[in-house]
């Protein structure tokens, strides 16, 4: 981003008020990059520069500010300003403003707005975070079955400039149900004369308000929608989820699963402007869980001290050992978290899985077993390499089945699968890992029981 | 799926040859979800049933097909079979058919289709995997600049059964180079006398041919296009990346980095039925090159060998404290390694996170500090509360950096940042954790040096 060039030709610009210098070049931009460069400057000059813009354009830069500059910017504006952009952004980015201002600015804002915009901005505003109501928006277009194509032509070029998305076209019966669909492609590649009943599809994809808002994404993506029309519990029309917005939902979406993969909380904004509290916060509560886990390895240890005392050379390997089951293991459950996620992989799977994964983590079990043994017999002998290559296959076997496991027993407990984290499966495996180690190492070393 | 159904109803008029009702059955589903029931059947008689489709049909459903199922369904095909299916295909799923076919079937299919299609398809089929020019399509719409939007609808019109998209309108000079775009609405939003140059907008977003994929989906998402032009290095058009695309490769990248932070090599298709061997093949290898990095840590503790003789009671803290030291950094690797991947992080942003991160990683560290202390304090008595509380706050301090920084190296050494695995963050903190740990026991606890 041109910070540079910003702070030095457009500051001169705007000192000197040279109000059409600020605009030409404030206009070479698109919204989304201009949003990006007003969040390198202070909020005053961001929200002066926003106000340079025309308010079509400005209203559209506002829309890619992350909701903390949304909330100081609308703070240093008055409420006529806040309702003039309300009007202009998009519903949905519309209702996410409400989200962000104080409840008591709702009336006052909400009041300069007419009636019909102010209702459907409200209802937006309702539904629950994270569901389909959430990411849909109100300003589709419907077209009714009876008319012909030339007339629904007309029709669509008339209210074009108040939708977000004008190529895929639904129709409606009296009661609002959504009976059928068409694009805008097949609306100009039909004869003029044509009926909109006779030409549209009445089989479609639709989603509940309800429905989780990544499962939404998920319907686009697999049937390559535009556009995926959401109905309430009557199957009323209410809205429609647009394939820019799902894209964005899968992102997120991605990068939620990695966190959780890696025992970090969802946050809500970008990781780089995210506050020293709120990472600690996300951070903090599984590595405190972890410590627990990793208790258990302790104690087992300590459980077997006689035999560490005995065979000090052990504890060279158990570093190697119990980190290999718990790499097997968060490999086993990073592909099936990652495929339940894309849908590859459905919860019935887990039994053709499981037969594959015994196979593979054989495989691996031995491979690593035999290199392990040559360095087990270099530093020990042979009954200690017996004792780690035996102890590997094991190891490498139990983490494996435990990573695989996990997500499909998180899911039956009605959590989320991402919960089985790396960290999570190391620290399970590693306790195992001791466990199966010493015990293994008692019984060949012929060691009485501690 | 209705899997059962297929099984009963299907097979049934398969068998009495009743062309109508399977025909009739197969047409309720969308194309995706026909292409996922063919997998559920023998090739022979998924092959039975895509050819009872009409060809268009046929086609769509193939395009949904993973590669090894092409690749069996083209074997069973004659080549006229093939080259109509090639014929029907988006262009670039042409393309991609091209390279399942063997290459001794590549002229004897193409020579039954039309000499410009085939010059566009064997050009499409010749970029390099991984590019932009690989996923790009040849079937896209272009106006002259010079006719009035009126003329310009007919020619859309016209042209739509062979665009992949028509949303999307470019215009190019008489060397084909790009001059300017404009949608489909502003097209039926203008007069229909107005000229296509004085309405089209000639600042847009494109990419280059060579350039990655995941950075062409990167700049569809983020300015929310339905298509973005590919130029070859004369700025002349070649190609559109439609969103849908763009779509399908955010997901296959978010897959193959979830993948690689788990050290699994990336996995050409679906992890459910990936081969027993490729599954092993892709994840032998970062285990045992971390059972080398685990060496070290073996190494380490075989150093101190004395010092755990003589305080056994450390051993049962060693999981816990390195545990923890691999899990802050394993949180570190993934926030850094994802915001790259976002666009959120940029390489230069590596000082203000190093900054943030030792703010955290000393939250961090005090707080587990704390709560390892009370248990050291129990076990070992003051001495080793005070040994564990130190070891948990530097080897936080220290996993959580290299968590931090070796995304950052790995970019600078020109390798994926991705590669910053947790288990390779892990097993670098397991290795630095036991030398701290030991070093400070022995500085605390007034050992002598090994």
């Amino acid at each position: 981003m041109p910070t540079a060039i910003l702070n030095d030709y457009l500051r001169r610009a705007i000192e000197r008020k040279d109000y059409q210098a600020v605009l030409q070049f404030l206009e070479e931009f698109q919204a989304v990059d201009l949003a990006e460069l007003l969040q390198t400057v202070p909020v005053d000059a961001a929200r002066e520069l926003l106000m340079y813009l025309p308010v079509v354009q400005r209203a559209s830069v506002f829309g890619h500010l992350p909701v903390d500059w949304q909330s100081q910017l609308t703070t240093a504006m008055t409420d006529k300003e806040v309702s003039q952009l309300l009007r202009h952004l998009d519903a949905d980015e519309g209702a996410d403003l409400l989200h962000v201002l104080p409840e008591n600015r709702h009336d006052r804002v909400l009041r300069k707005i007419a009636h019909a915009e102010r209702e459907a901005l409200r209802r937006l505003a309702s539904y629950e975070e994270g569901t389909a109501g959430a990411i849909m928006t109100s300003d589709y277009m419907t077209v009714p079955a009876e008319i012909t194509v030339g007339k629904a032509l007309d029709v669509i070029r008339k209210s074009a400039p108040n939708a977000e998305l004008i190529y895929q076209i639904y129709t409606v019966d009296a009661q609002y149900r959504l009976i059928g669909t068409l694009s805008l492609r097949e609306l100009i590649m039909n004869k003029p004369e044509a009926r909109i009943k006779d030409v549209m599809t009445t089989e479609m994809v639709k989603t509940k308000l309800s429905a989780k808002q990544e499962d939404a994404a998920k319907l686009i993506s697999r049937y390559d929608l535009l556009s995926l029309p959401v109905v309430d519990d009557d199957e009323r029309l209410v809205g429609i989820i647009t394939y820019d917005d799902a894209m964005d939902v899968a992102e997120a979406e991605a990068t939620e699963d990695m966190h959780k993969g890696a025992t970090i909380g969802p946050l809500a904004g970008n990781f780089r402007d995210a506050r020293l509290f709120t990472l600690y916060r996300k951070r903090i509560v599984w590595l405190l869980l972890l410590v627990f886990g990793n208790l258990i390895s302790g104690a087992g240890i300590a459980y077997y001290e006689n035999i560490i005392a005995a065979y000090v050379v052990l504890v060279f390997f158990l570093p190697l050992l119990i980190g290999s089951g718990g790499n097997a293991g968060s490999q086993a459950a990073t592909l099936v978290v990652r495929g339940i996620a894309t849908g590859d992989v459905t919860i019935s799977d887990w039994r053709k899985l499981l037969l594959k994964e015994i196979a593979v983590a054989s495989g691996l079990g031995l491979t690593m077993a035999a290199a392990v043994s040559l360095i087990g017999a270099y530093r020990g002998g042979f009954d200690i390499a017996w004792v780690v290559a035996l102890s590997m296959i094991c190891i490498v076997m139990i983490g494996s089945l435990v990573g695989l496991c996990l997500p499909f027993i998180l899911n039956r407990l009605g959590w989320d699968p991402a919960t089985a984290s790396a960290p999570l499966v190391t620290t399970l495996a590693d306790a195992s890992g001791v466990l199966i180690y010493f015990w293994i190492a008692a019984w060949i070393l012929h060691l009485p029981a501690p």
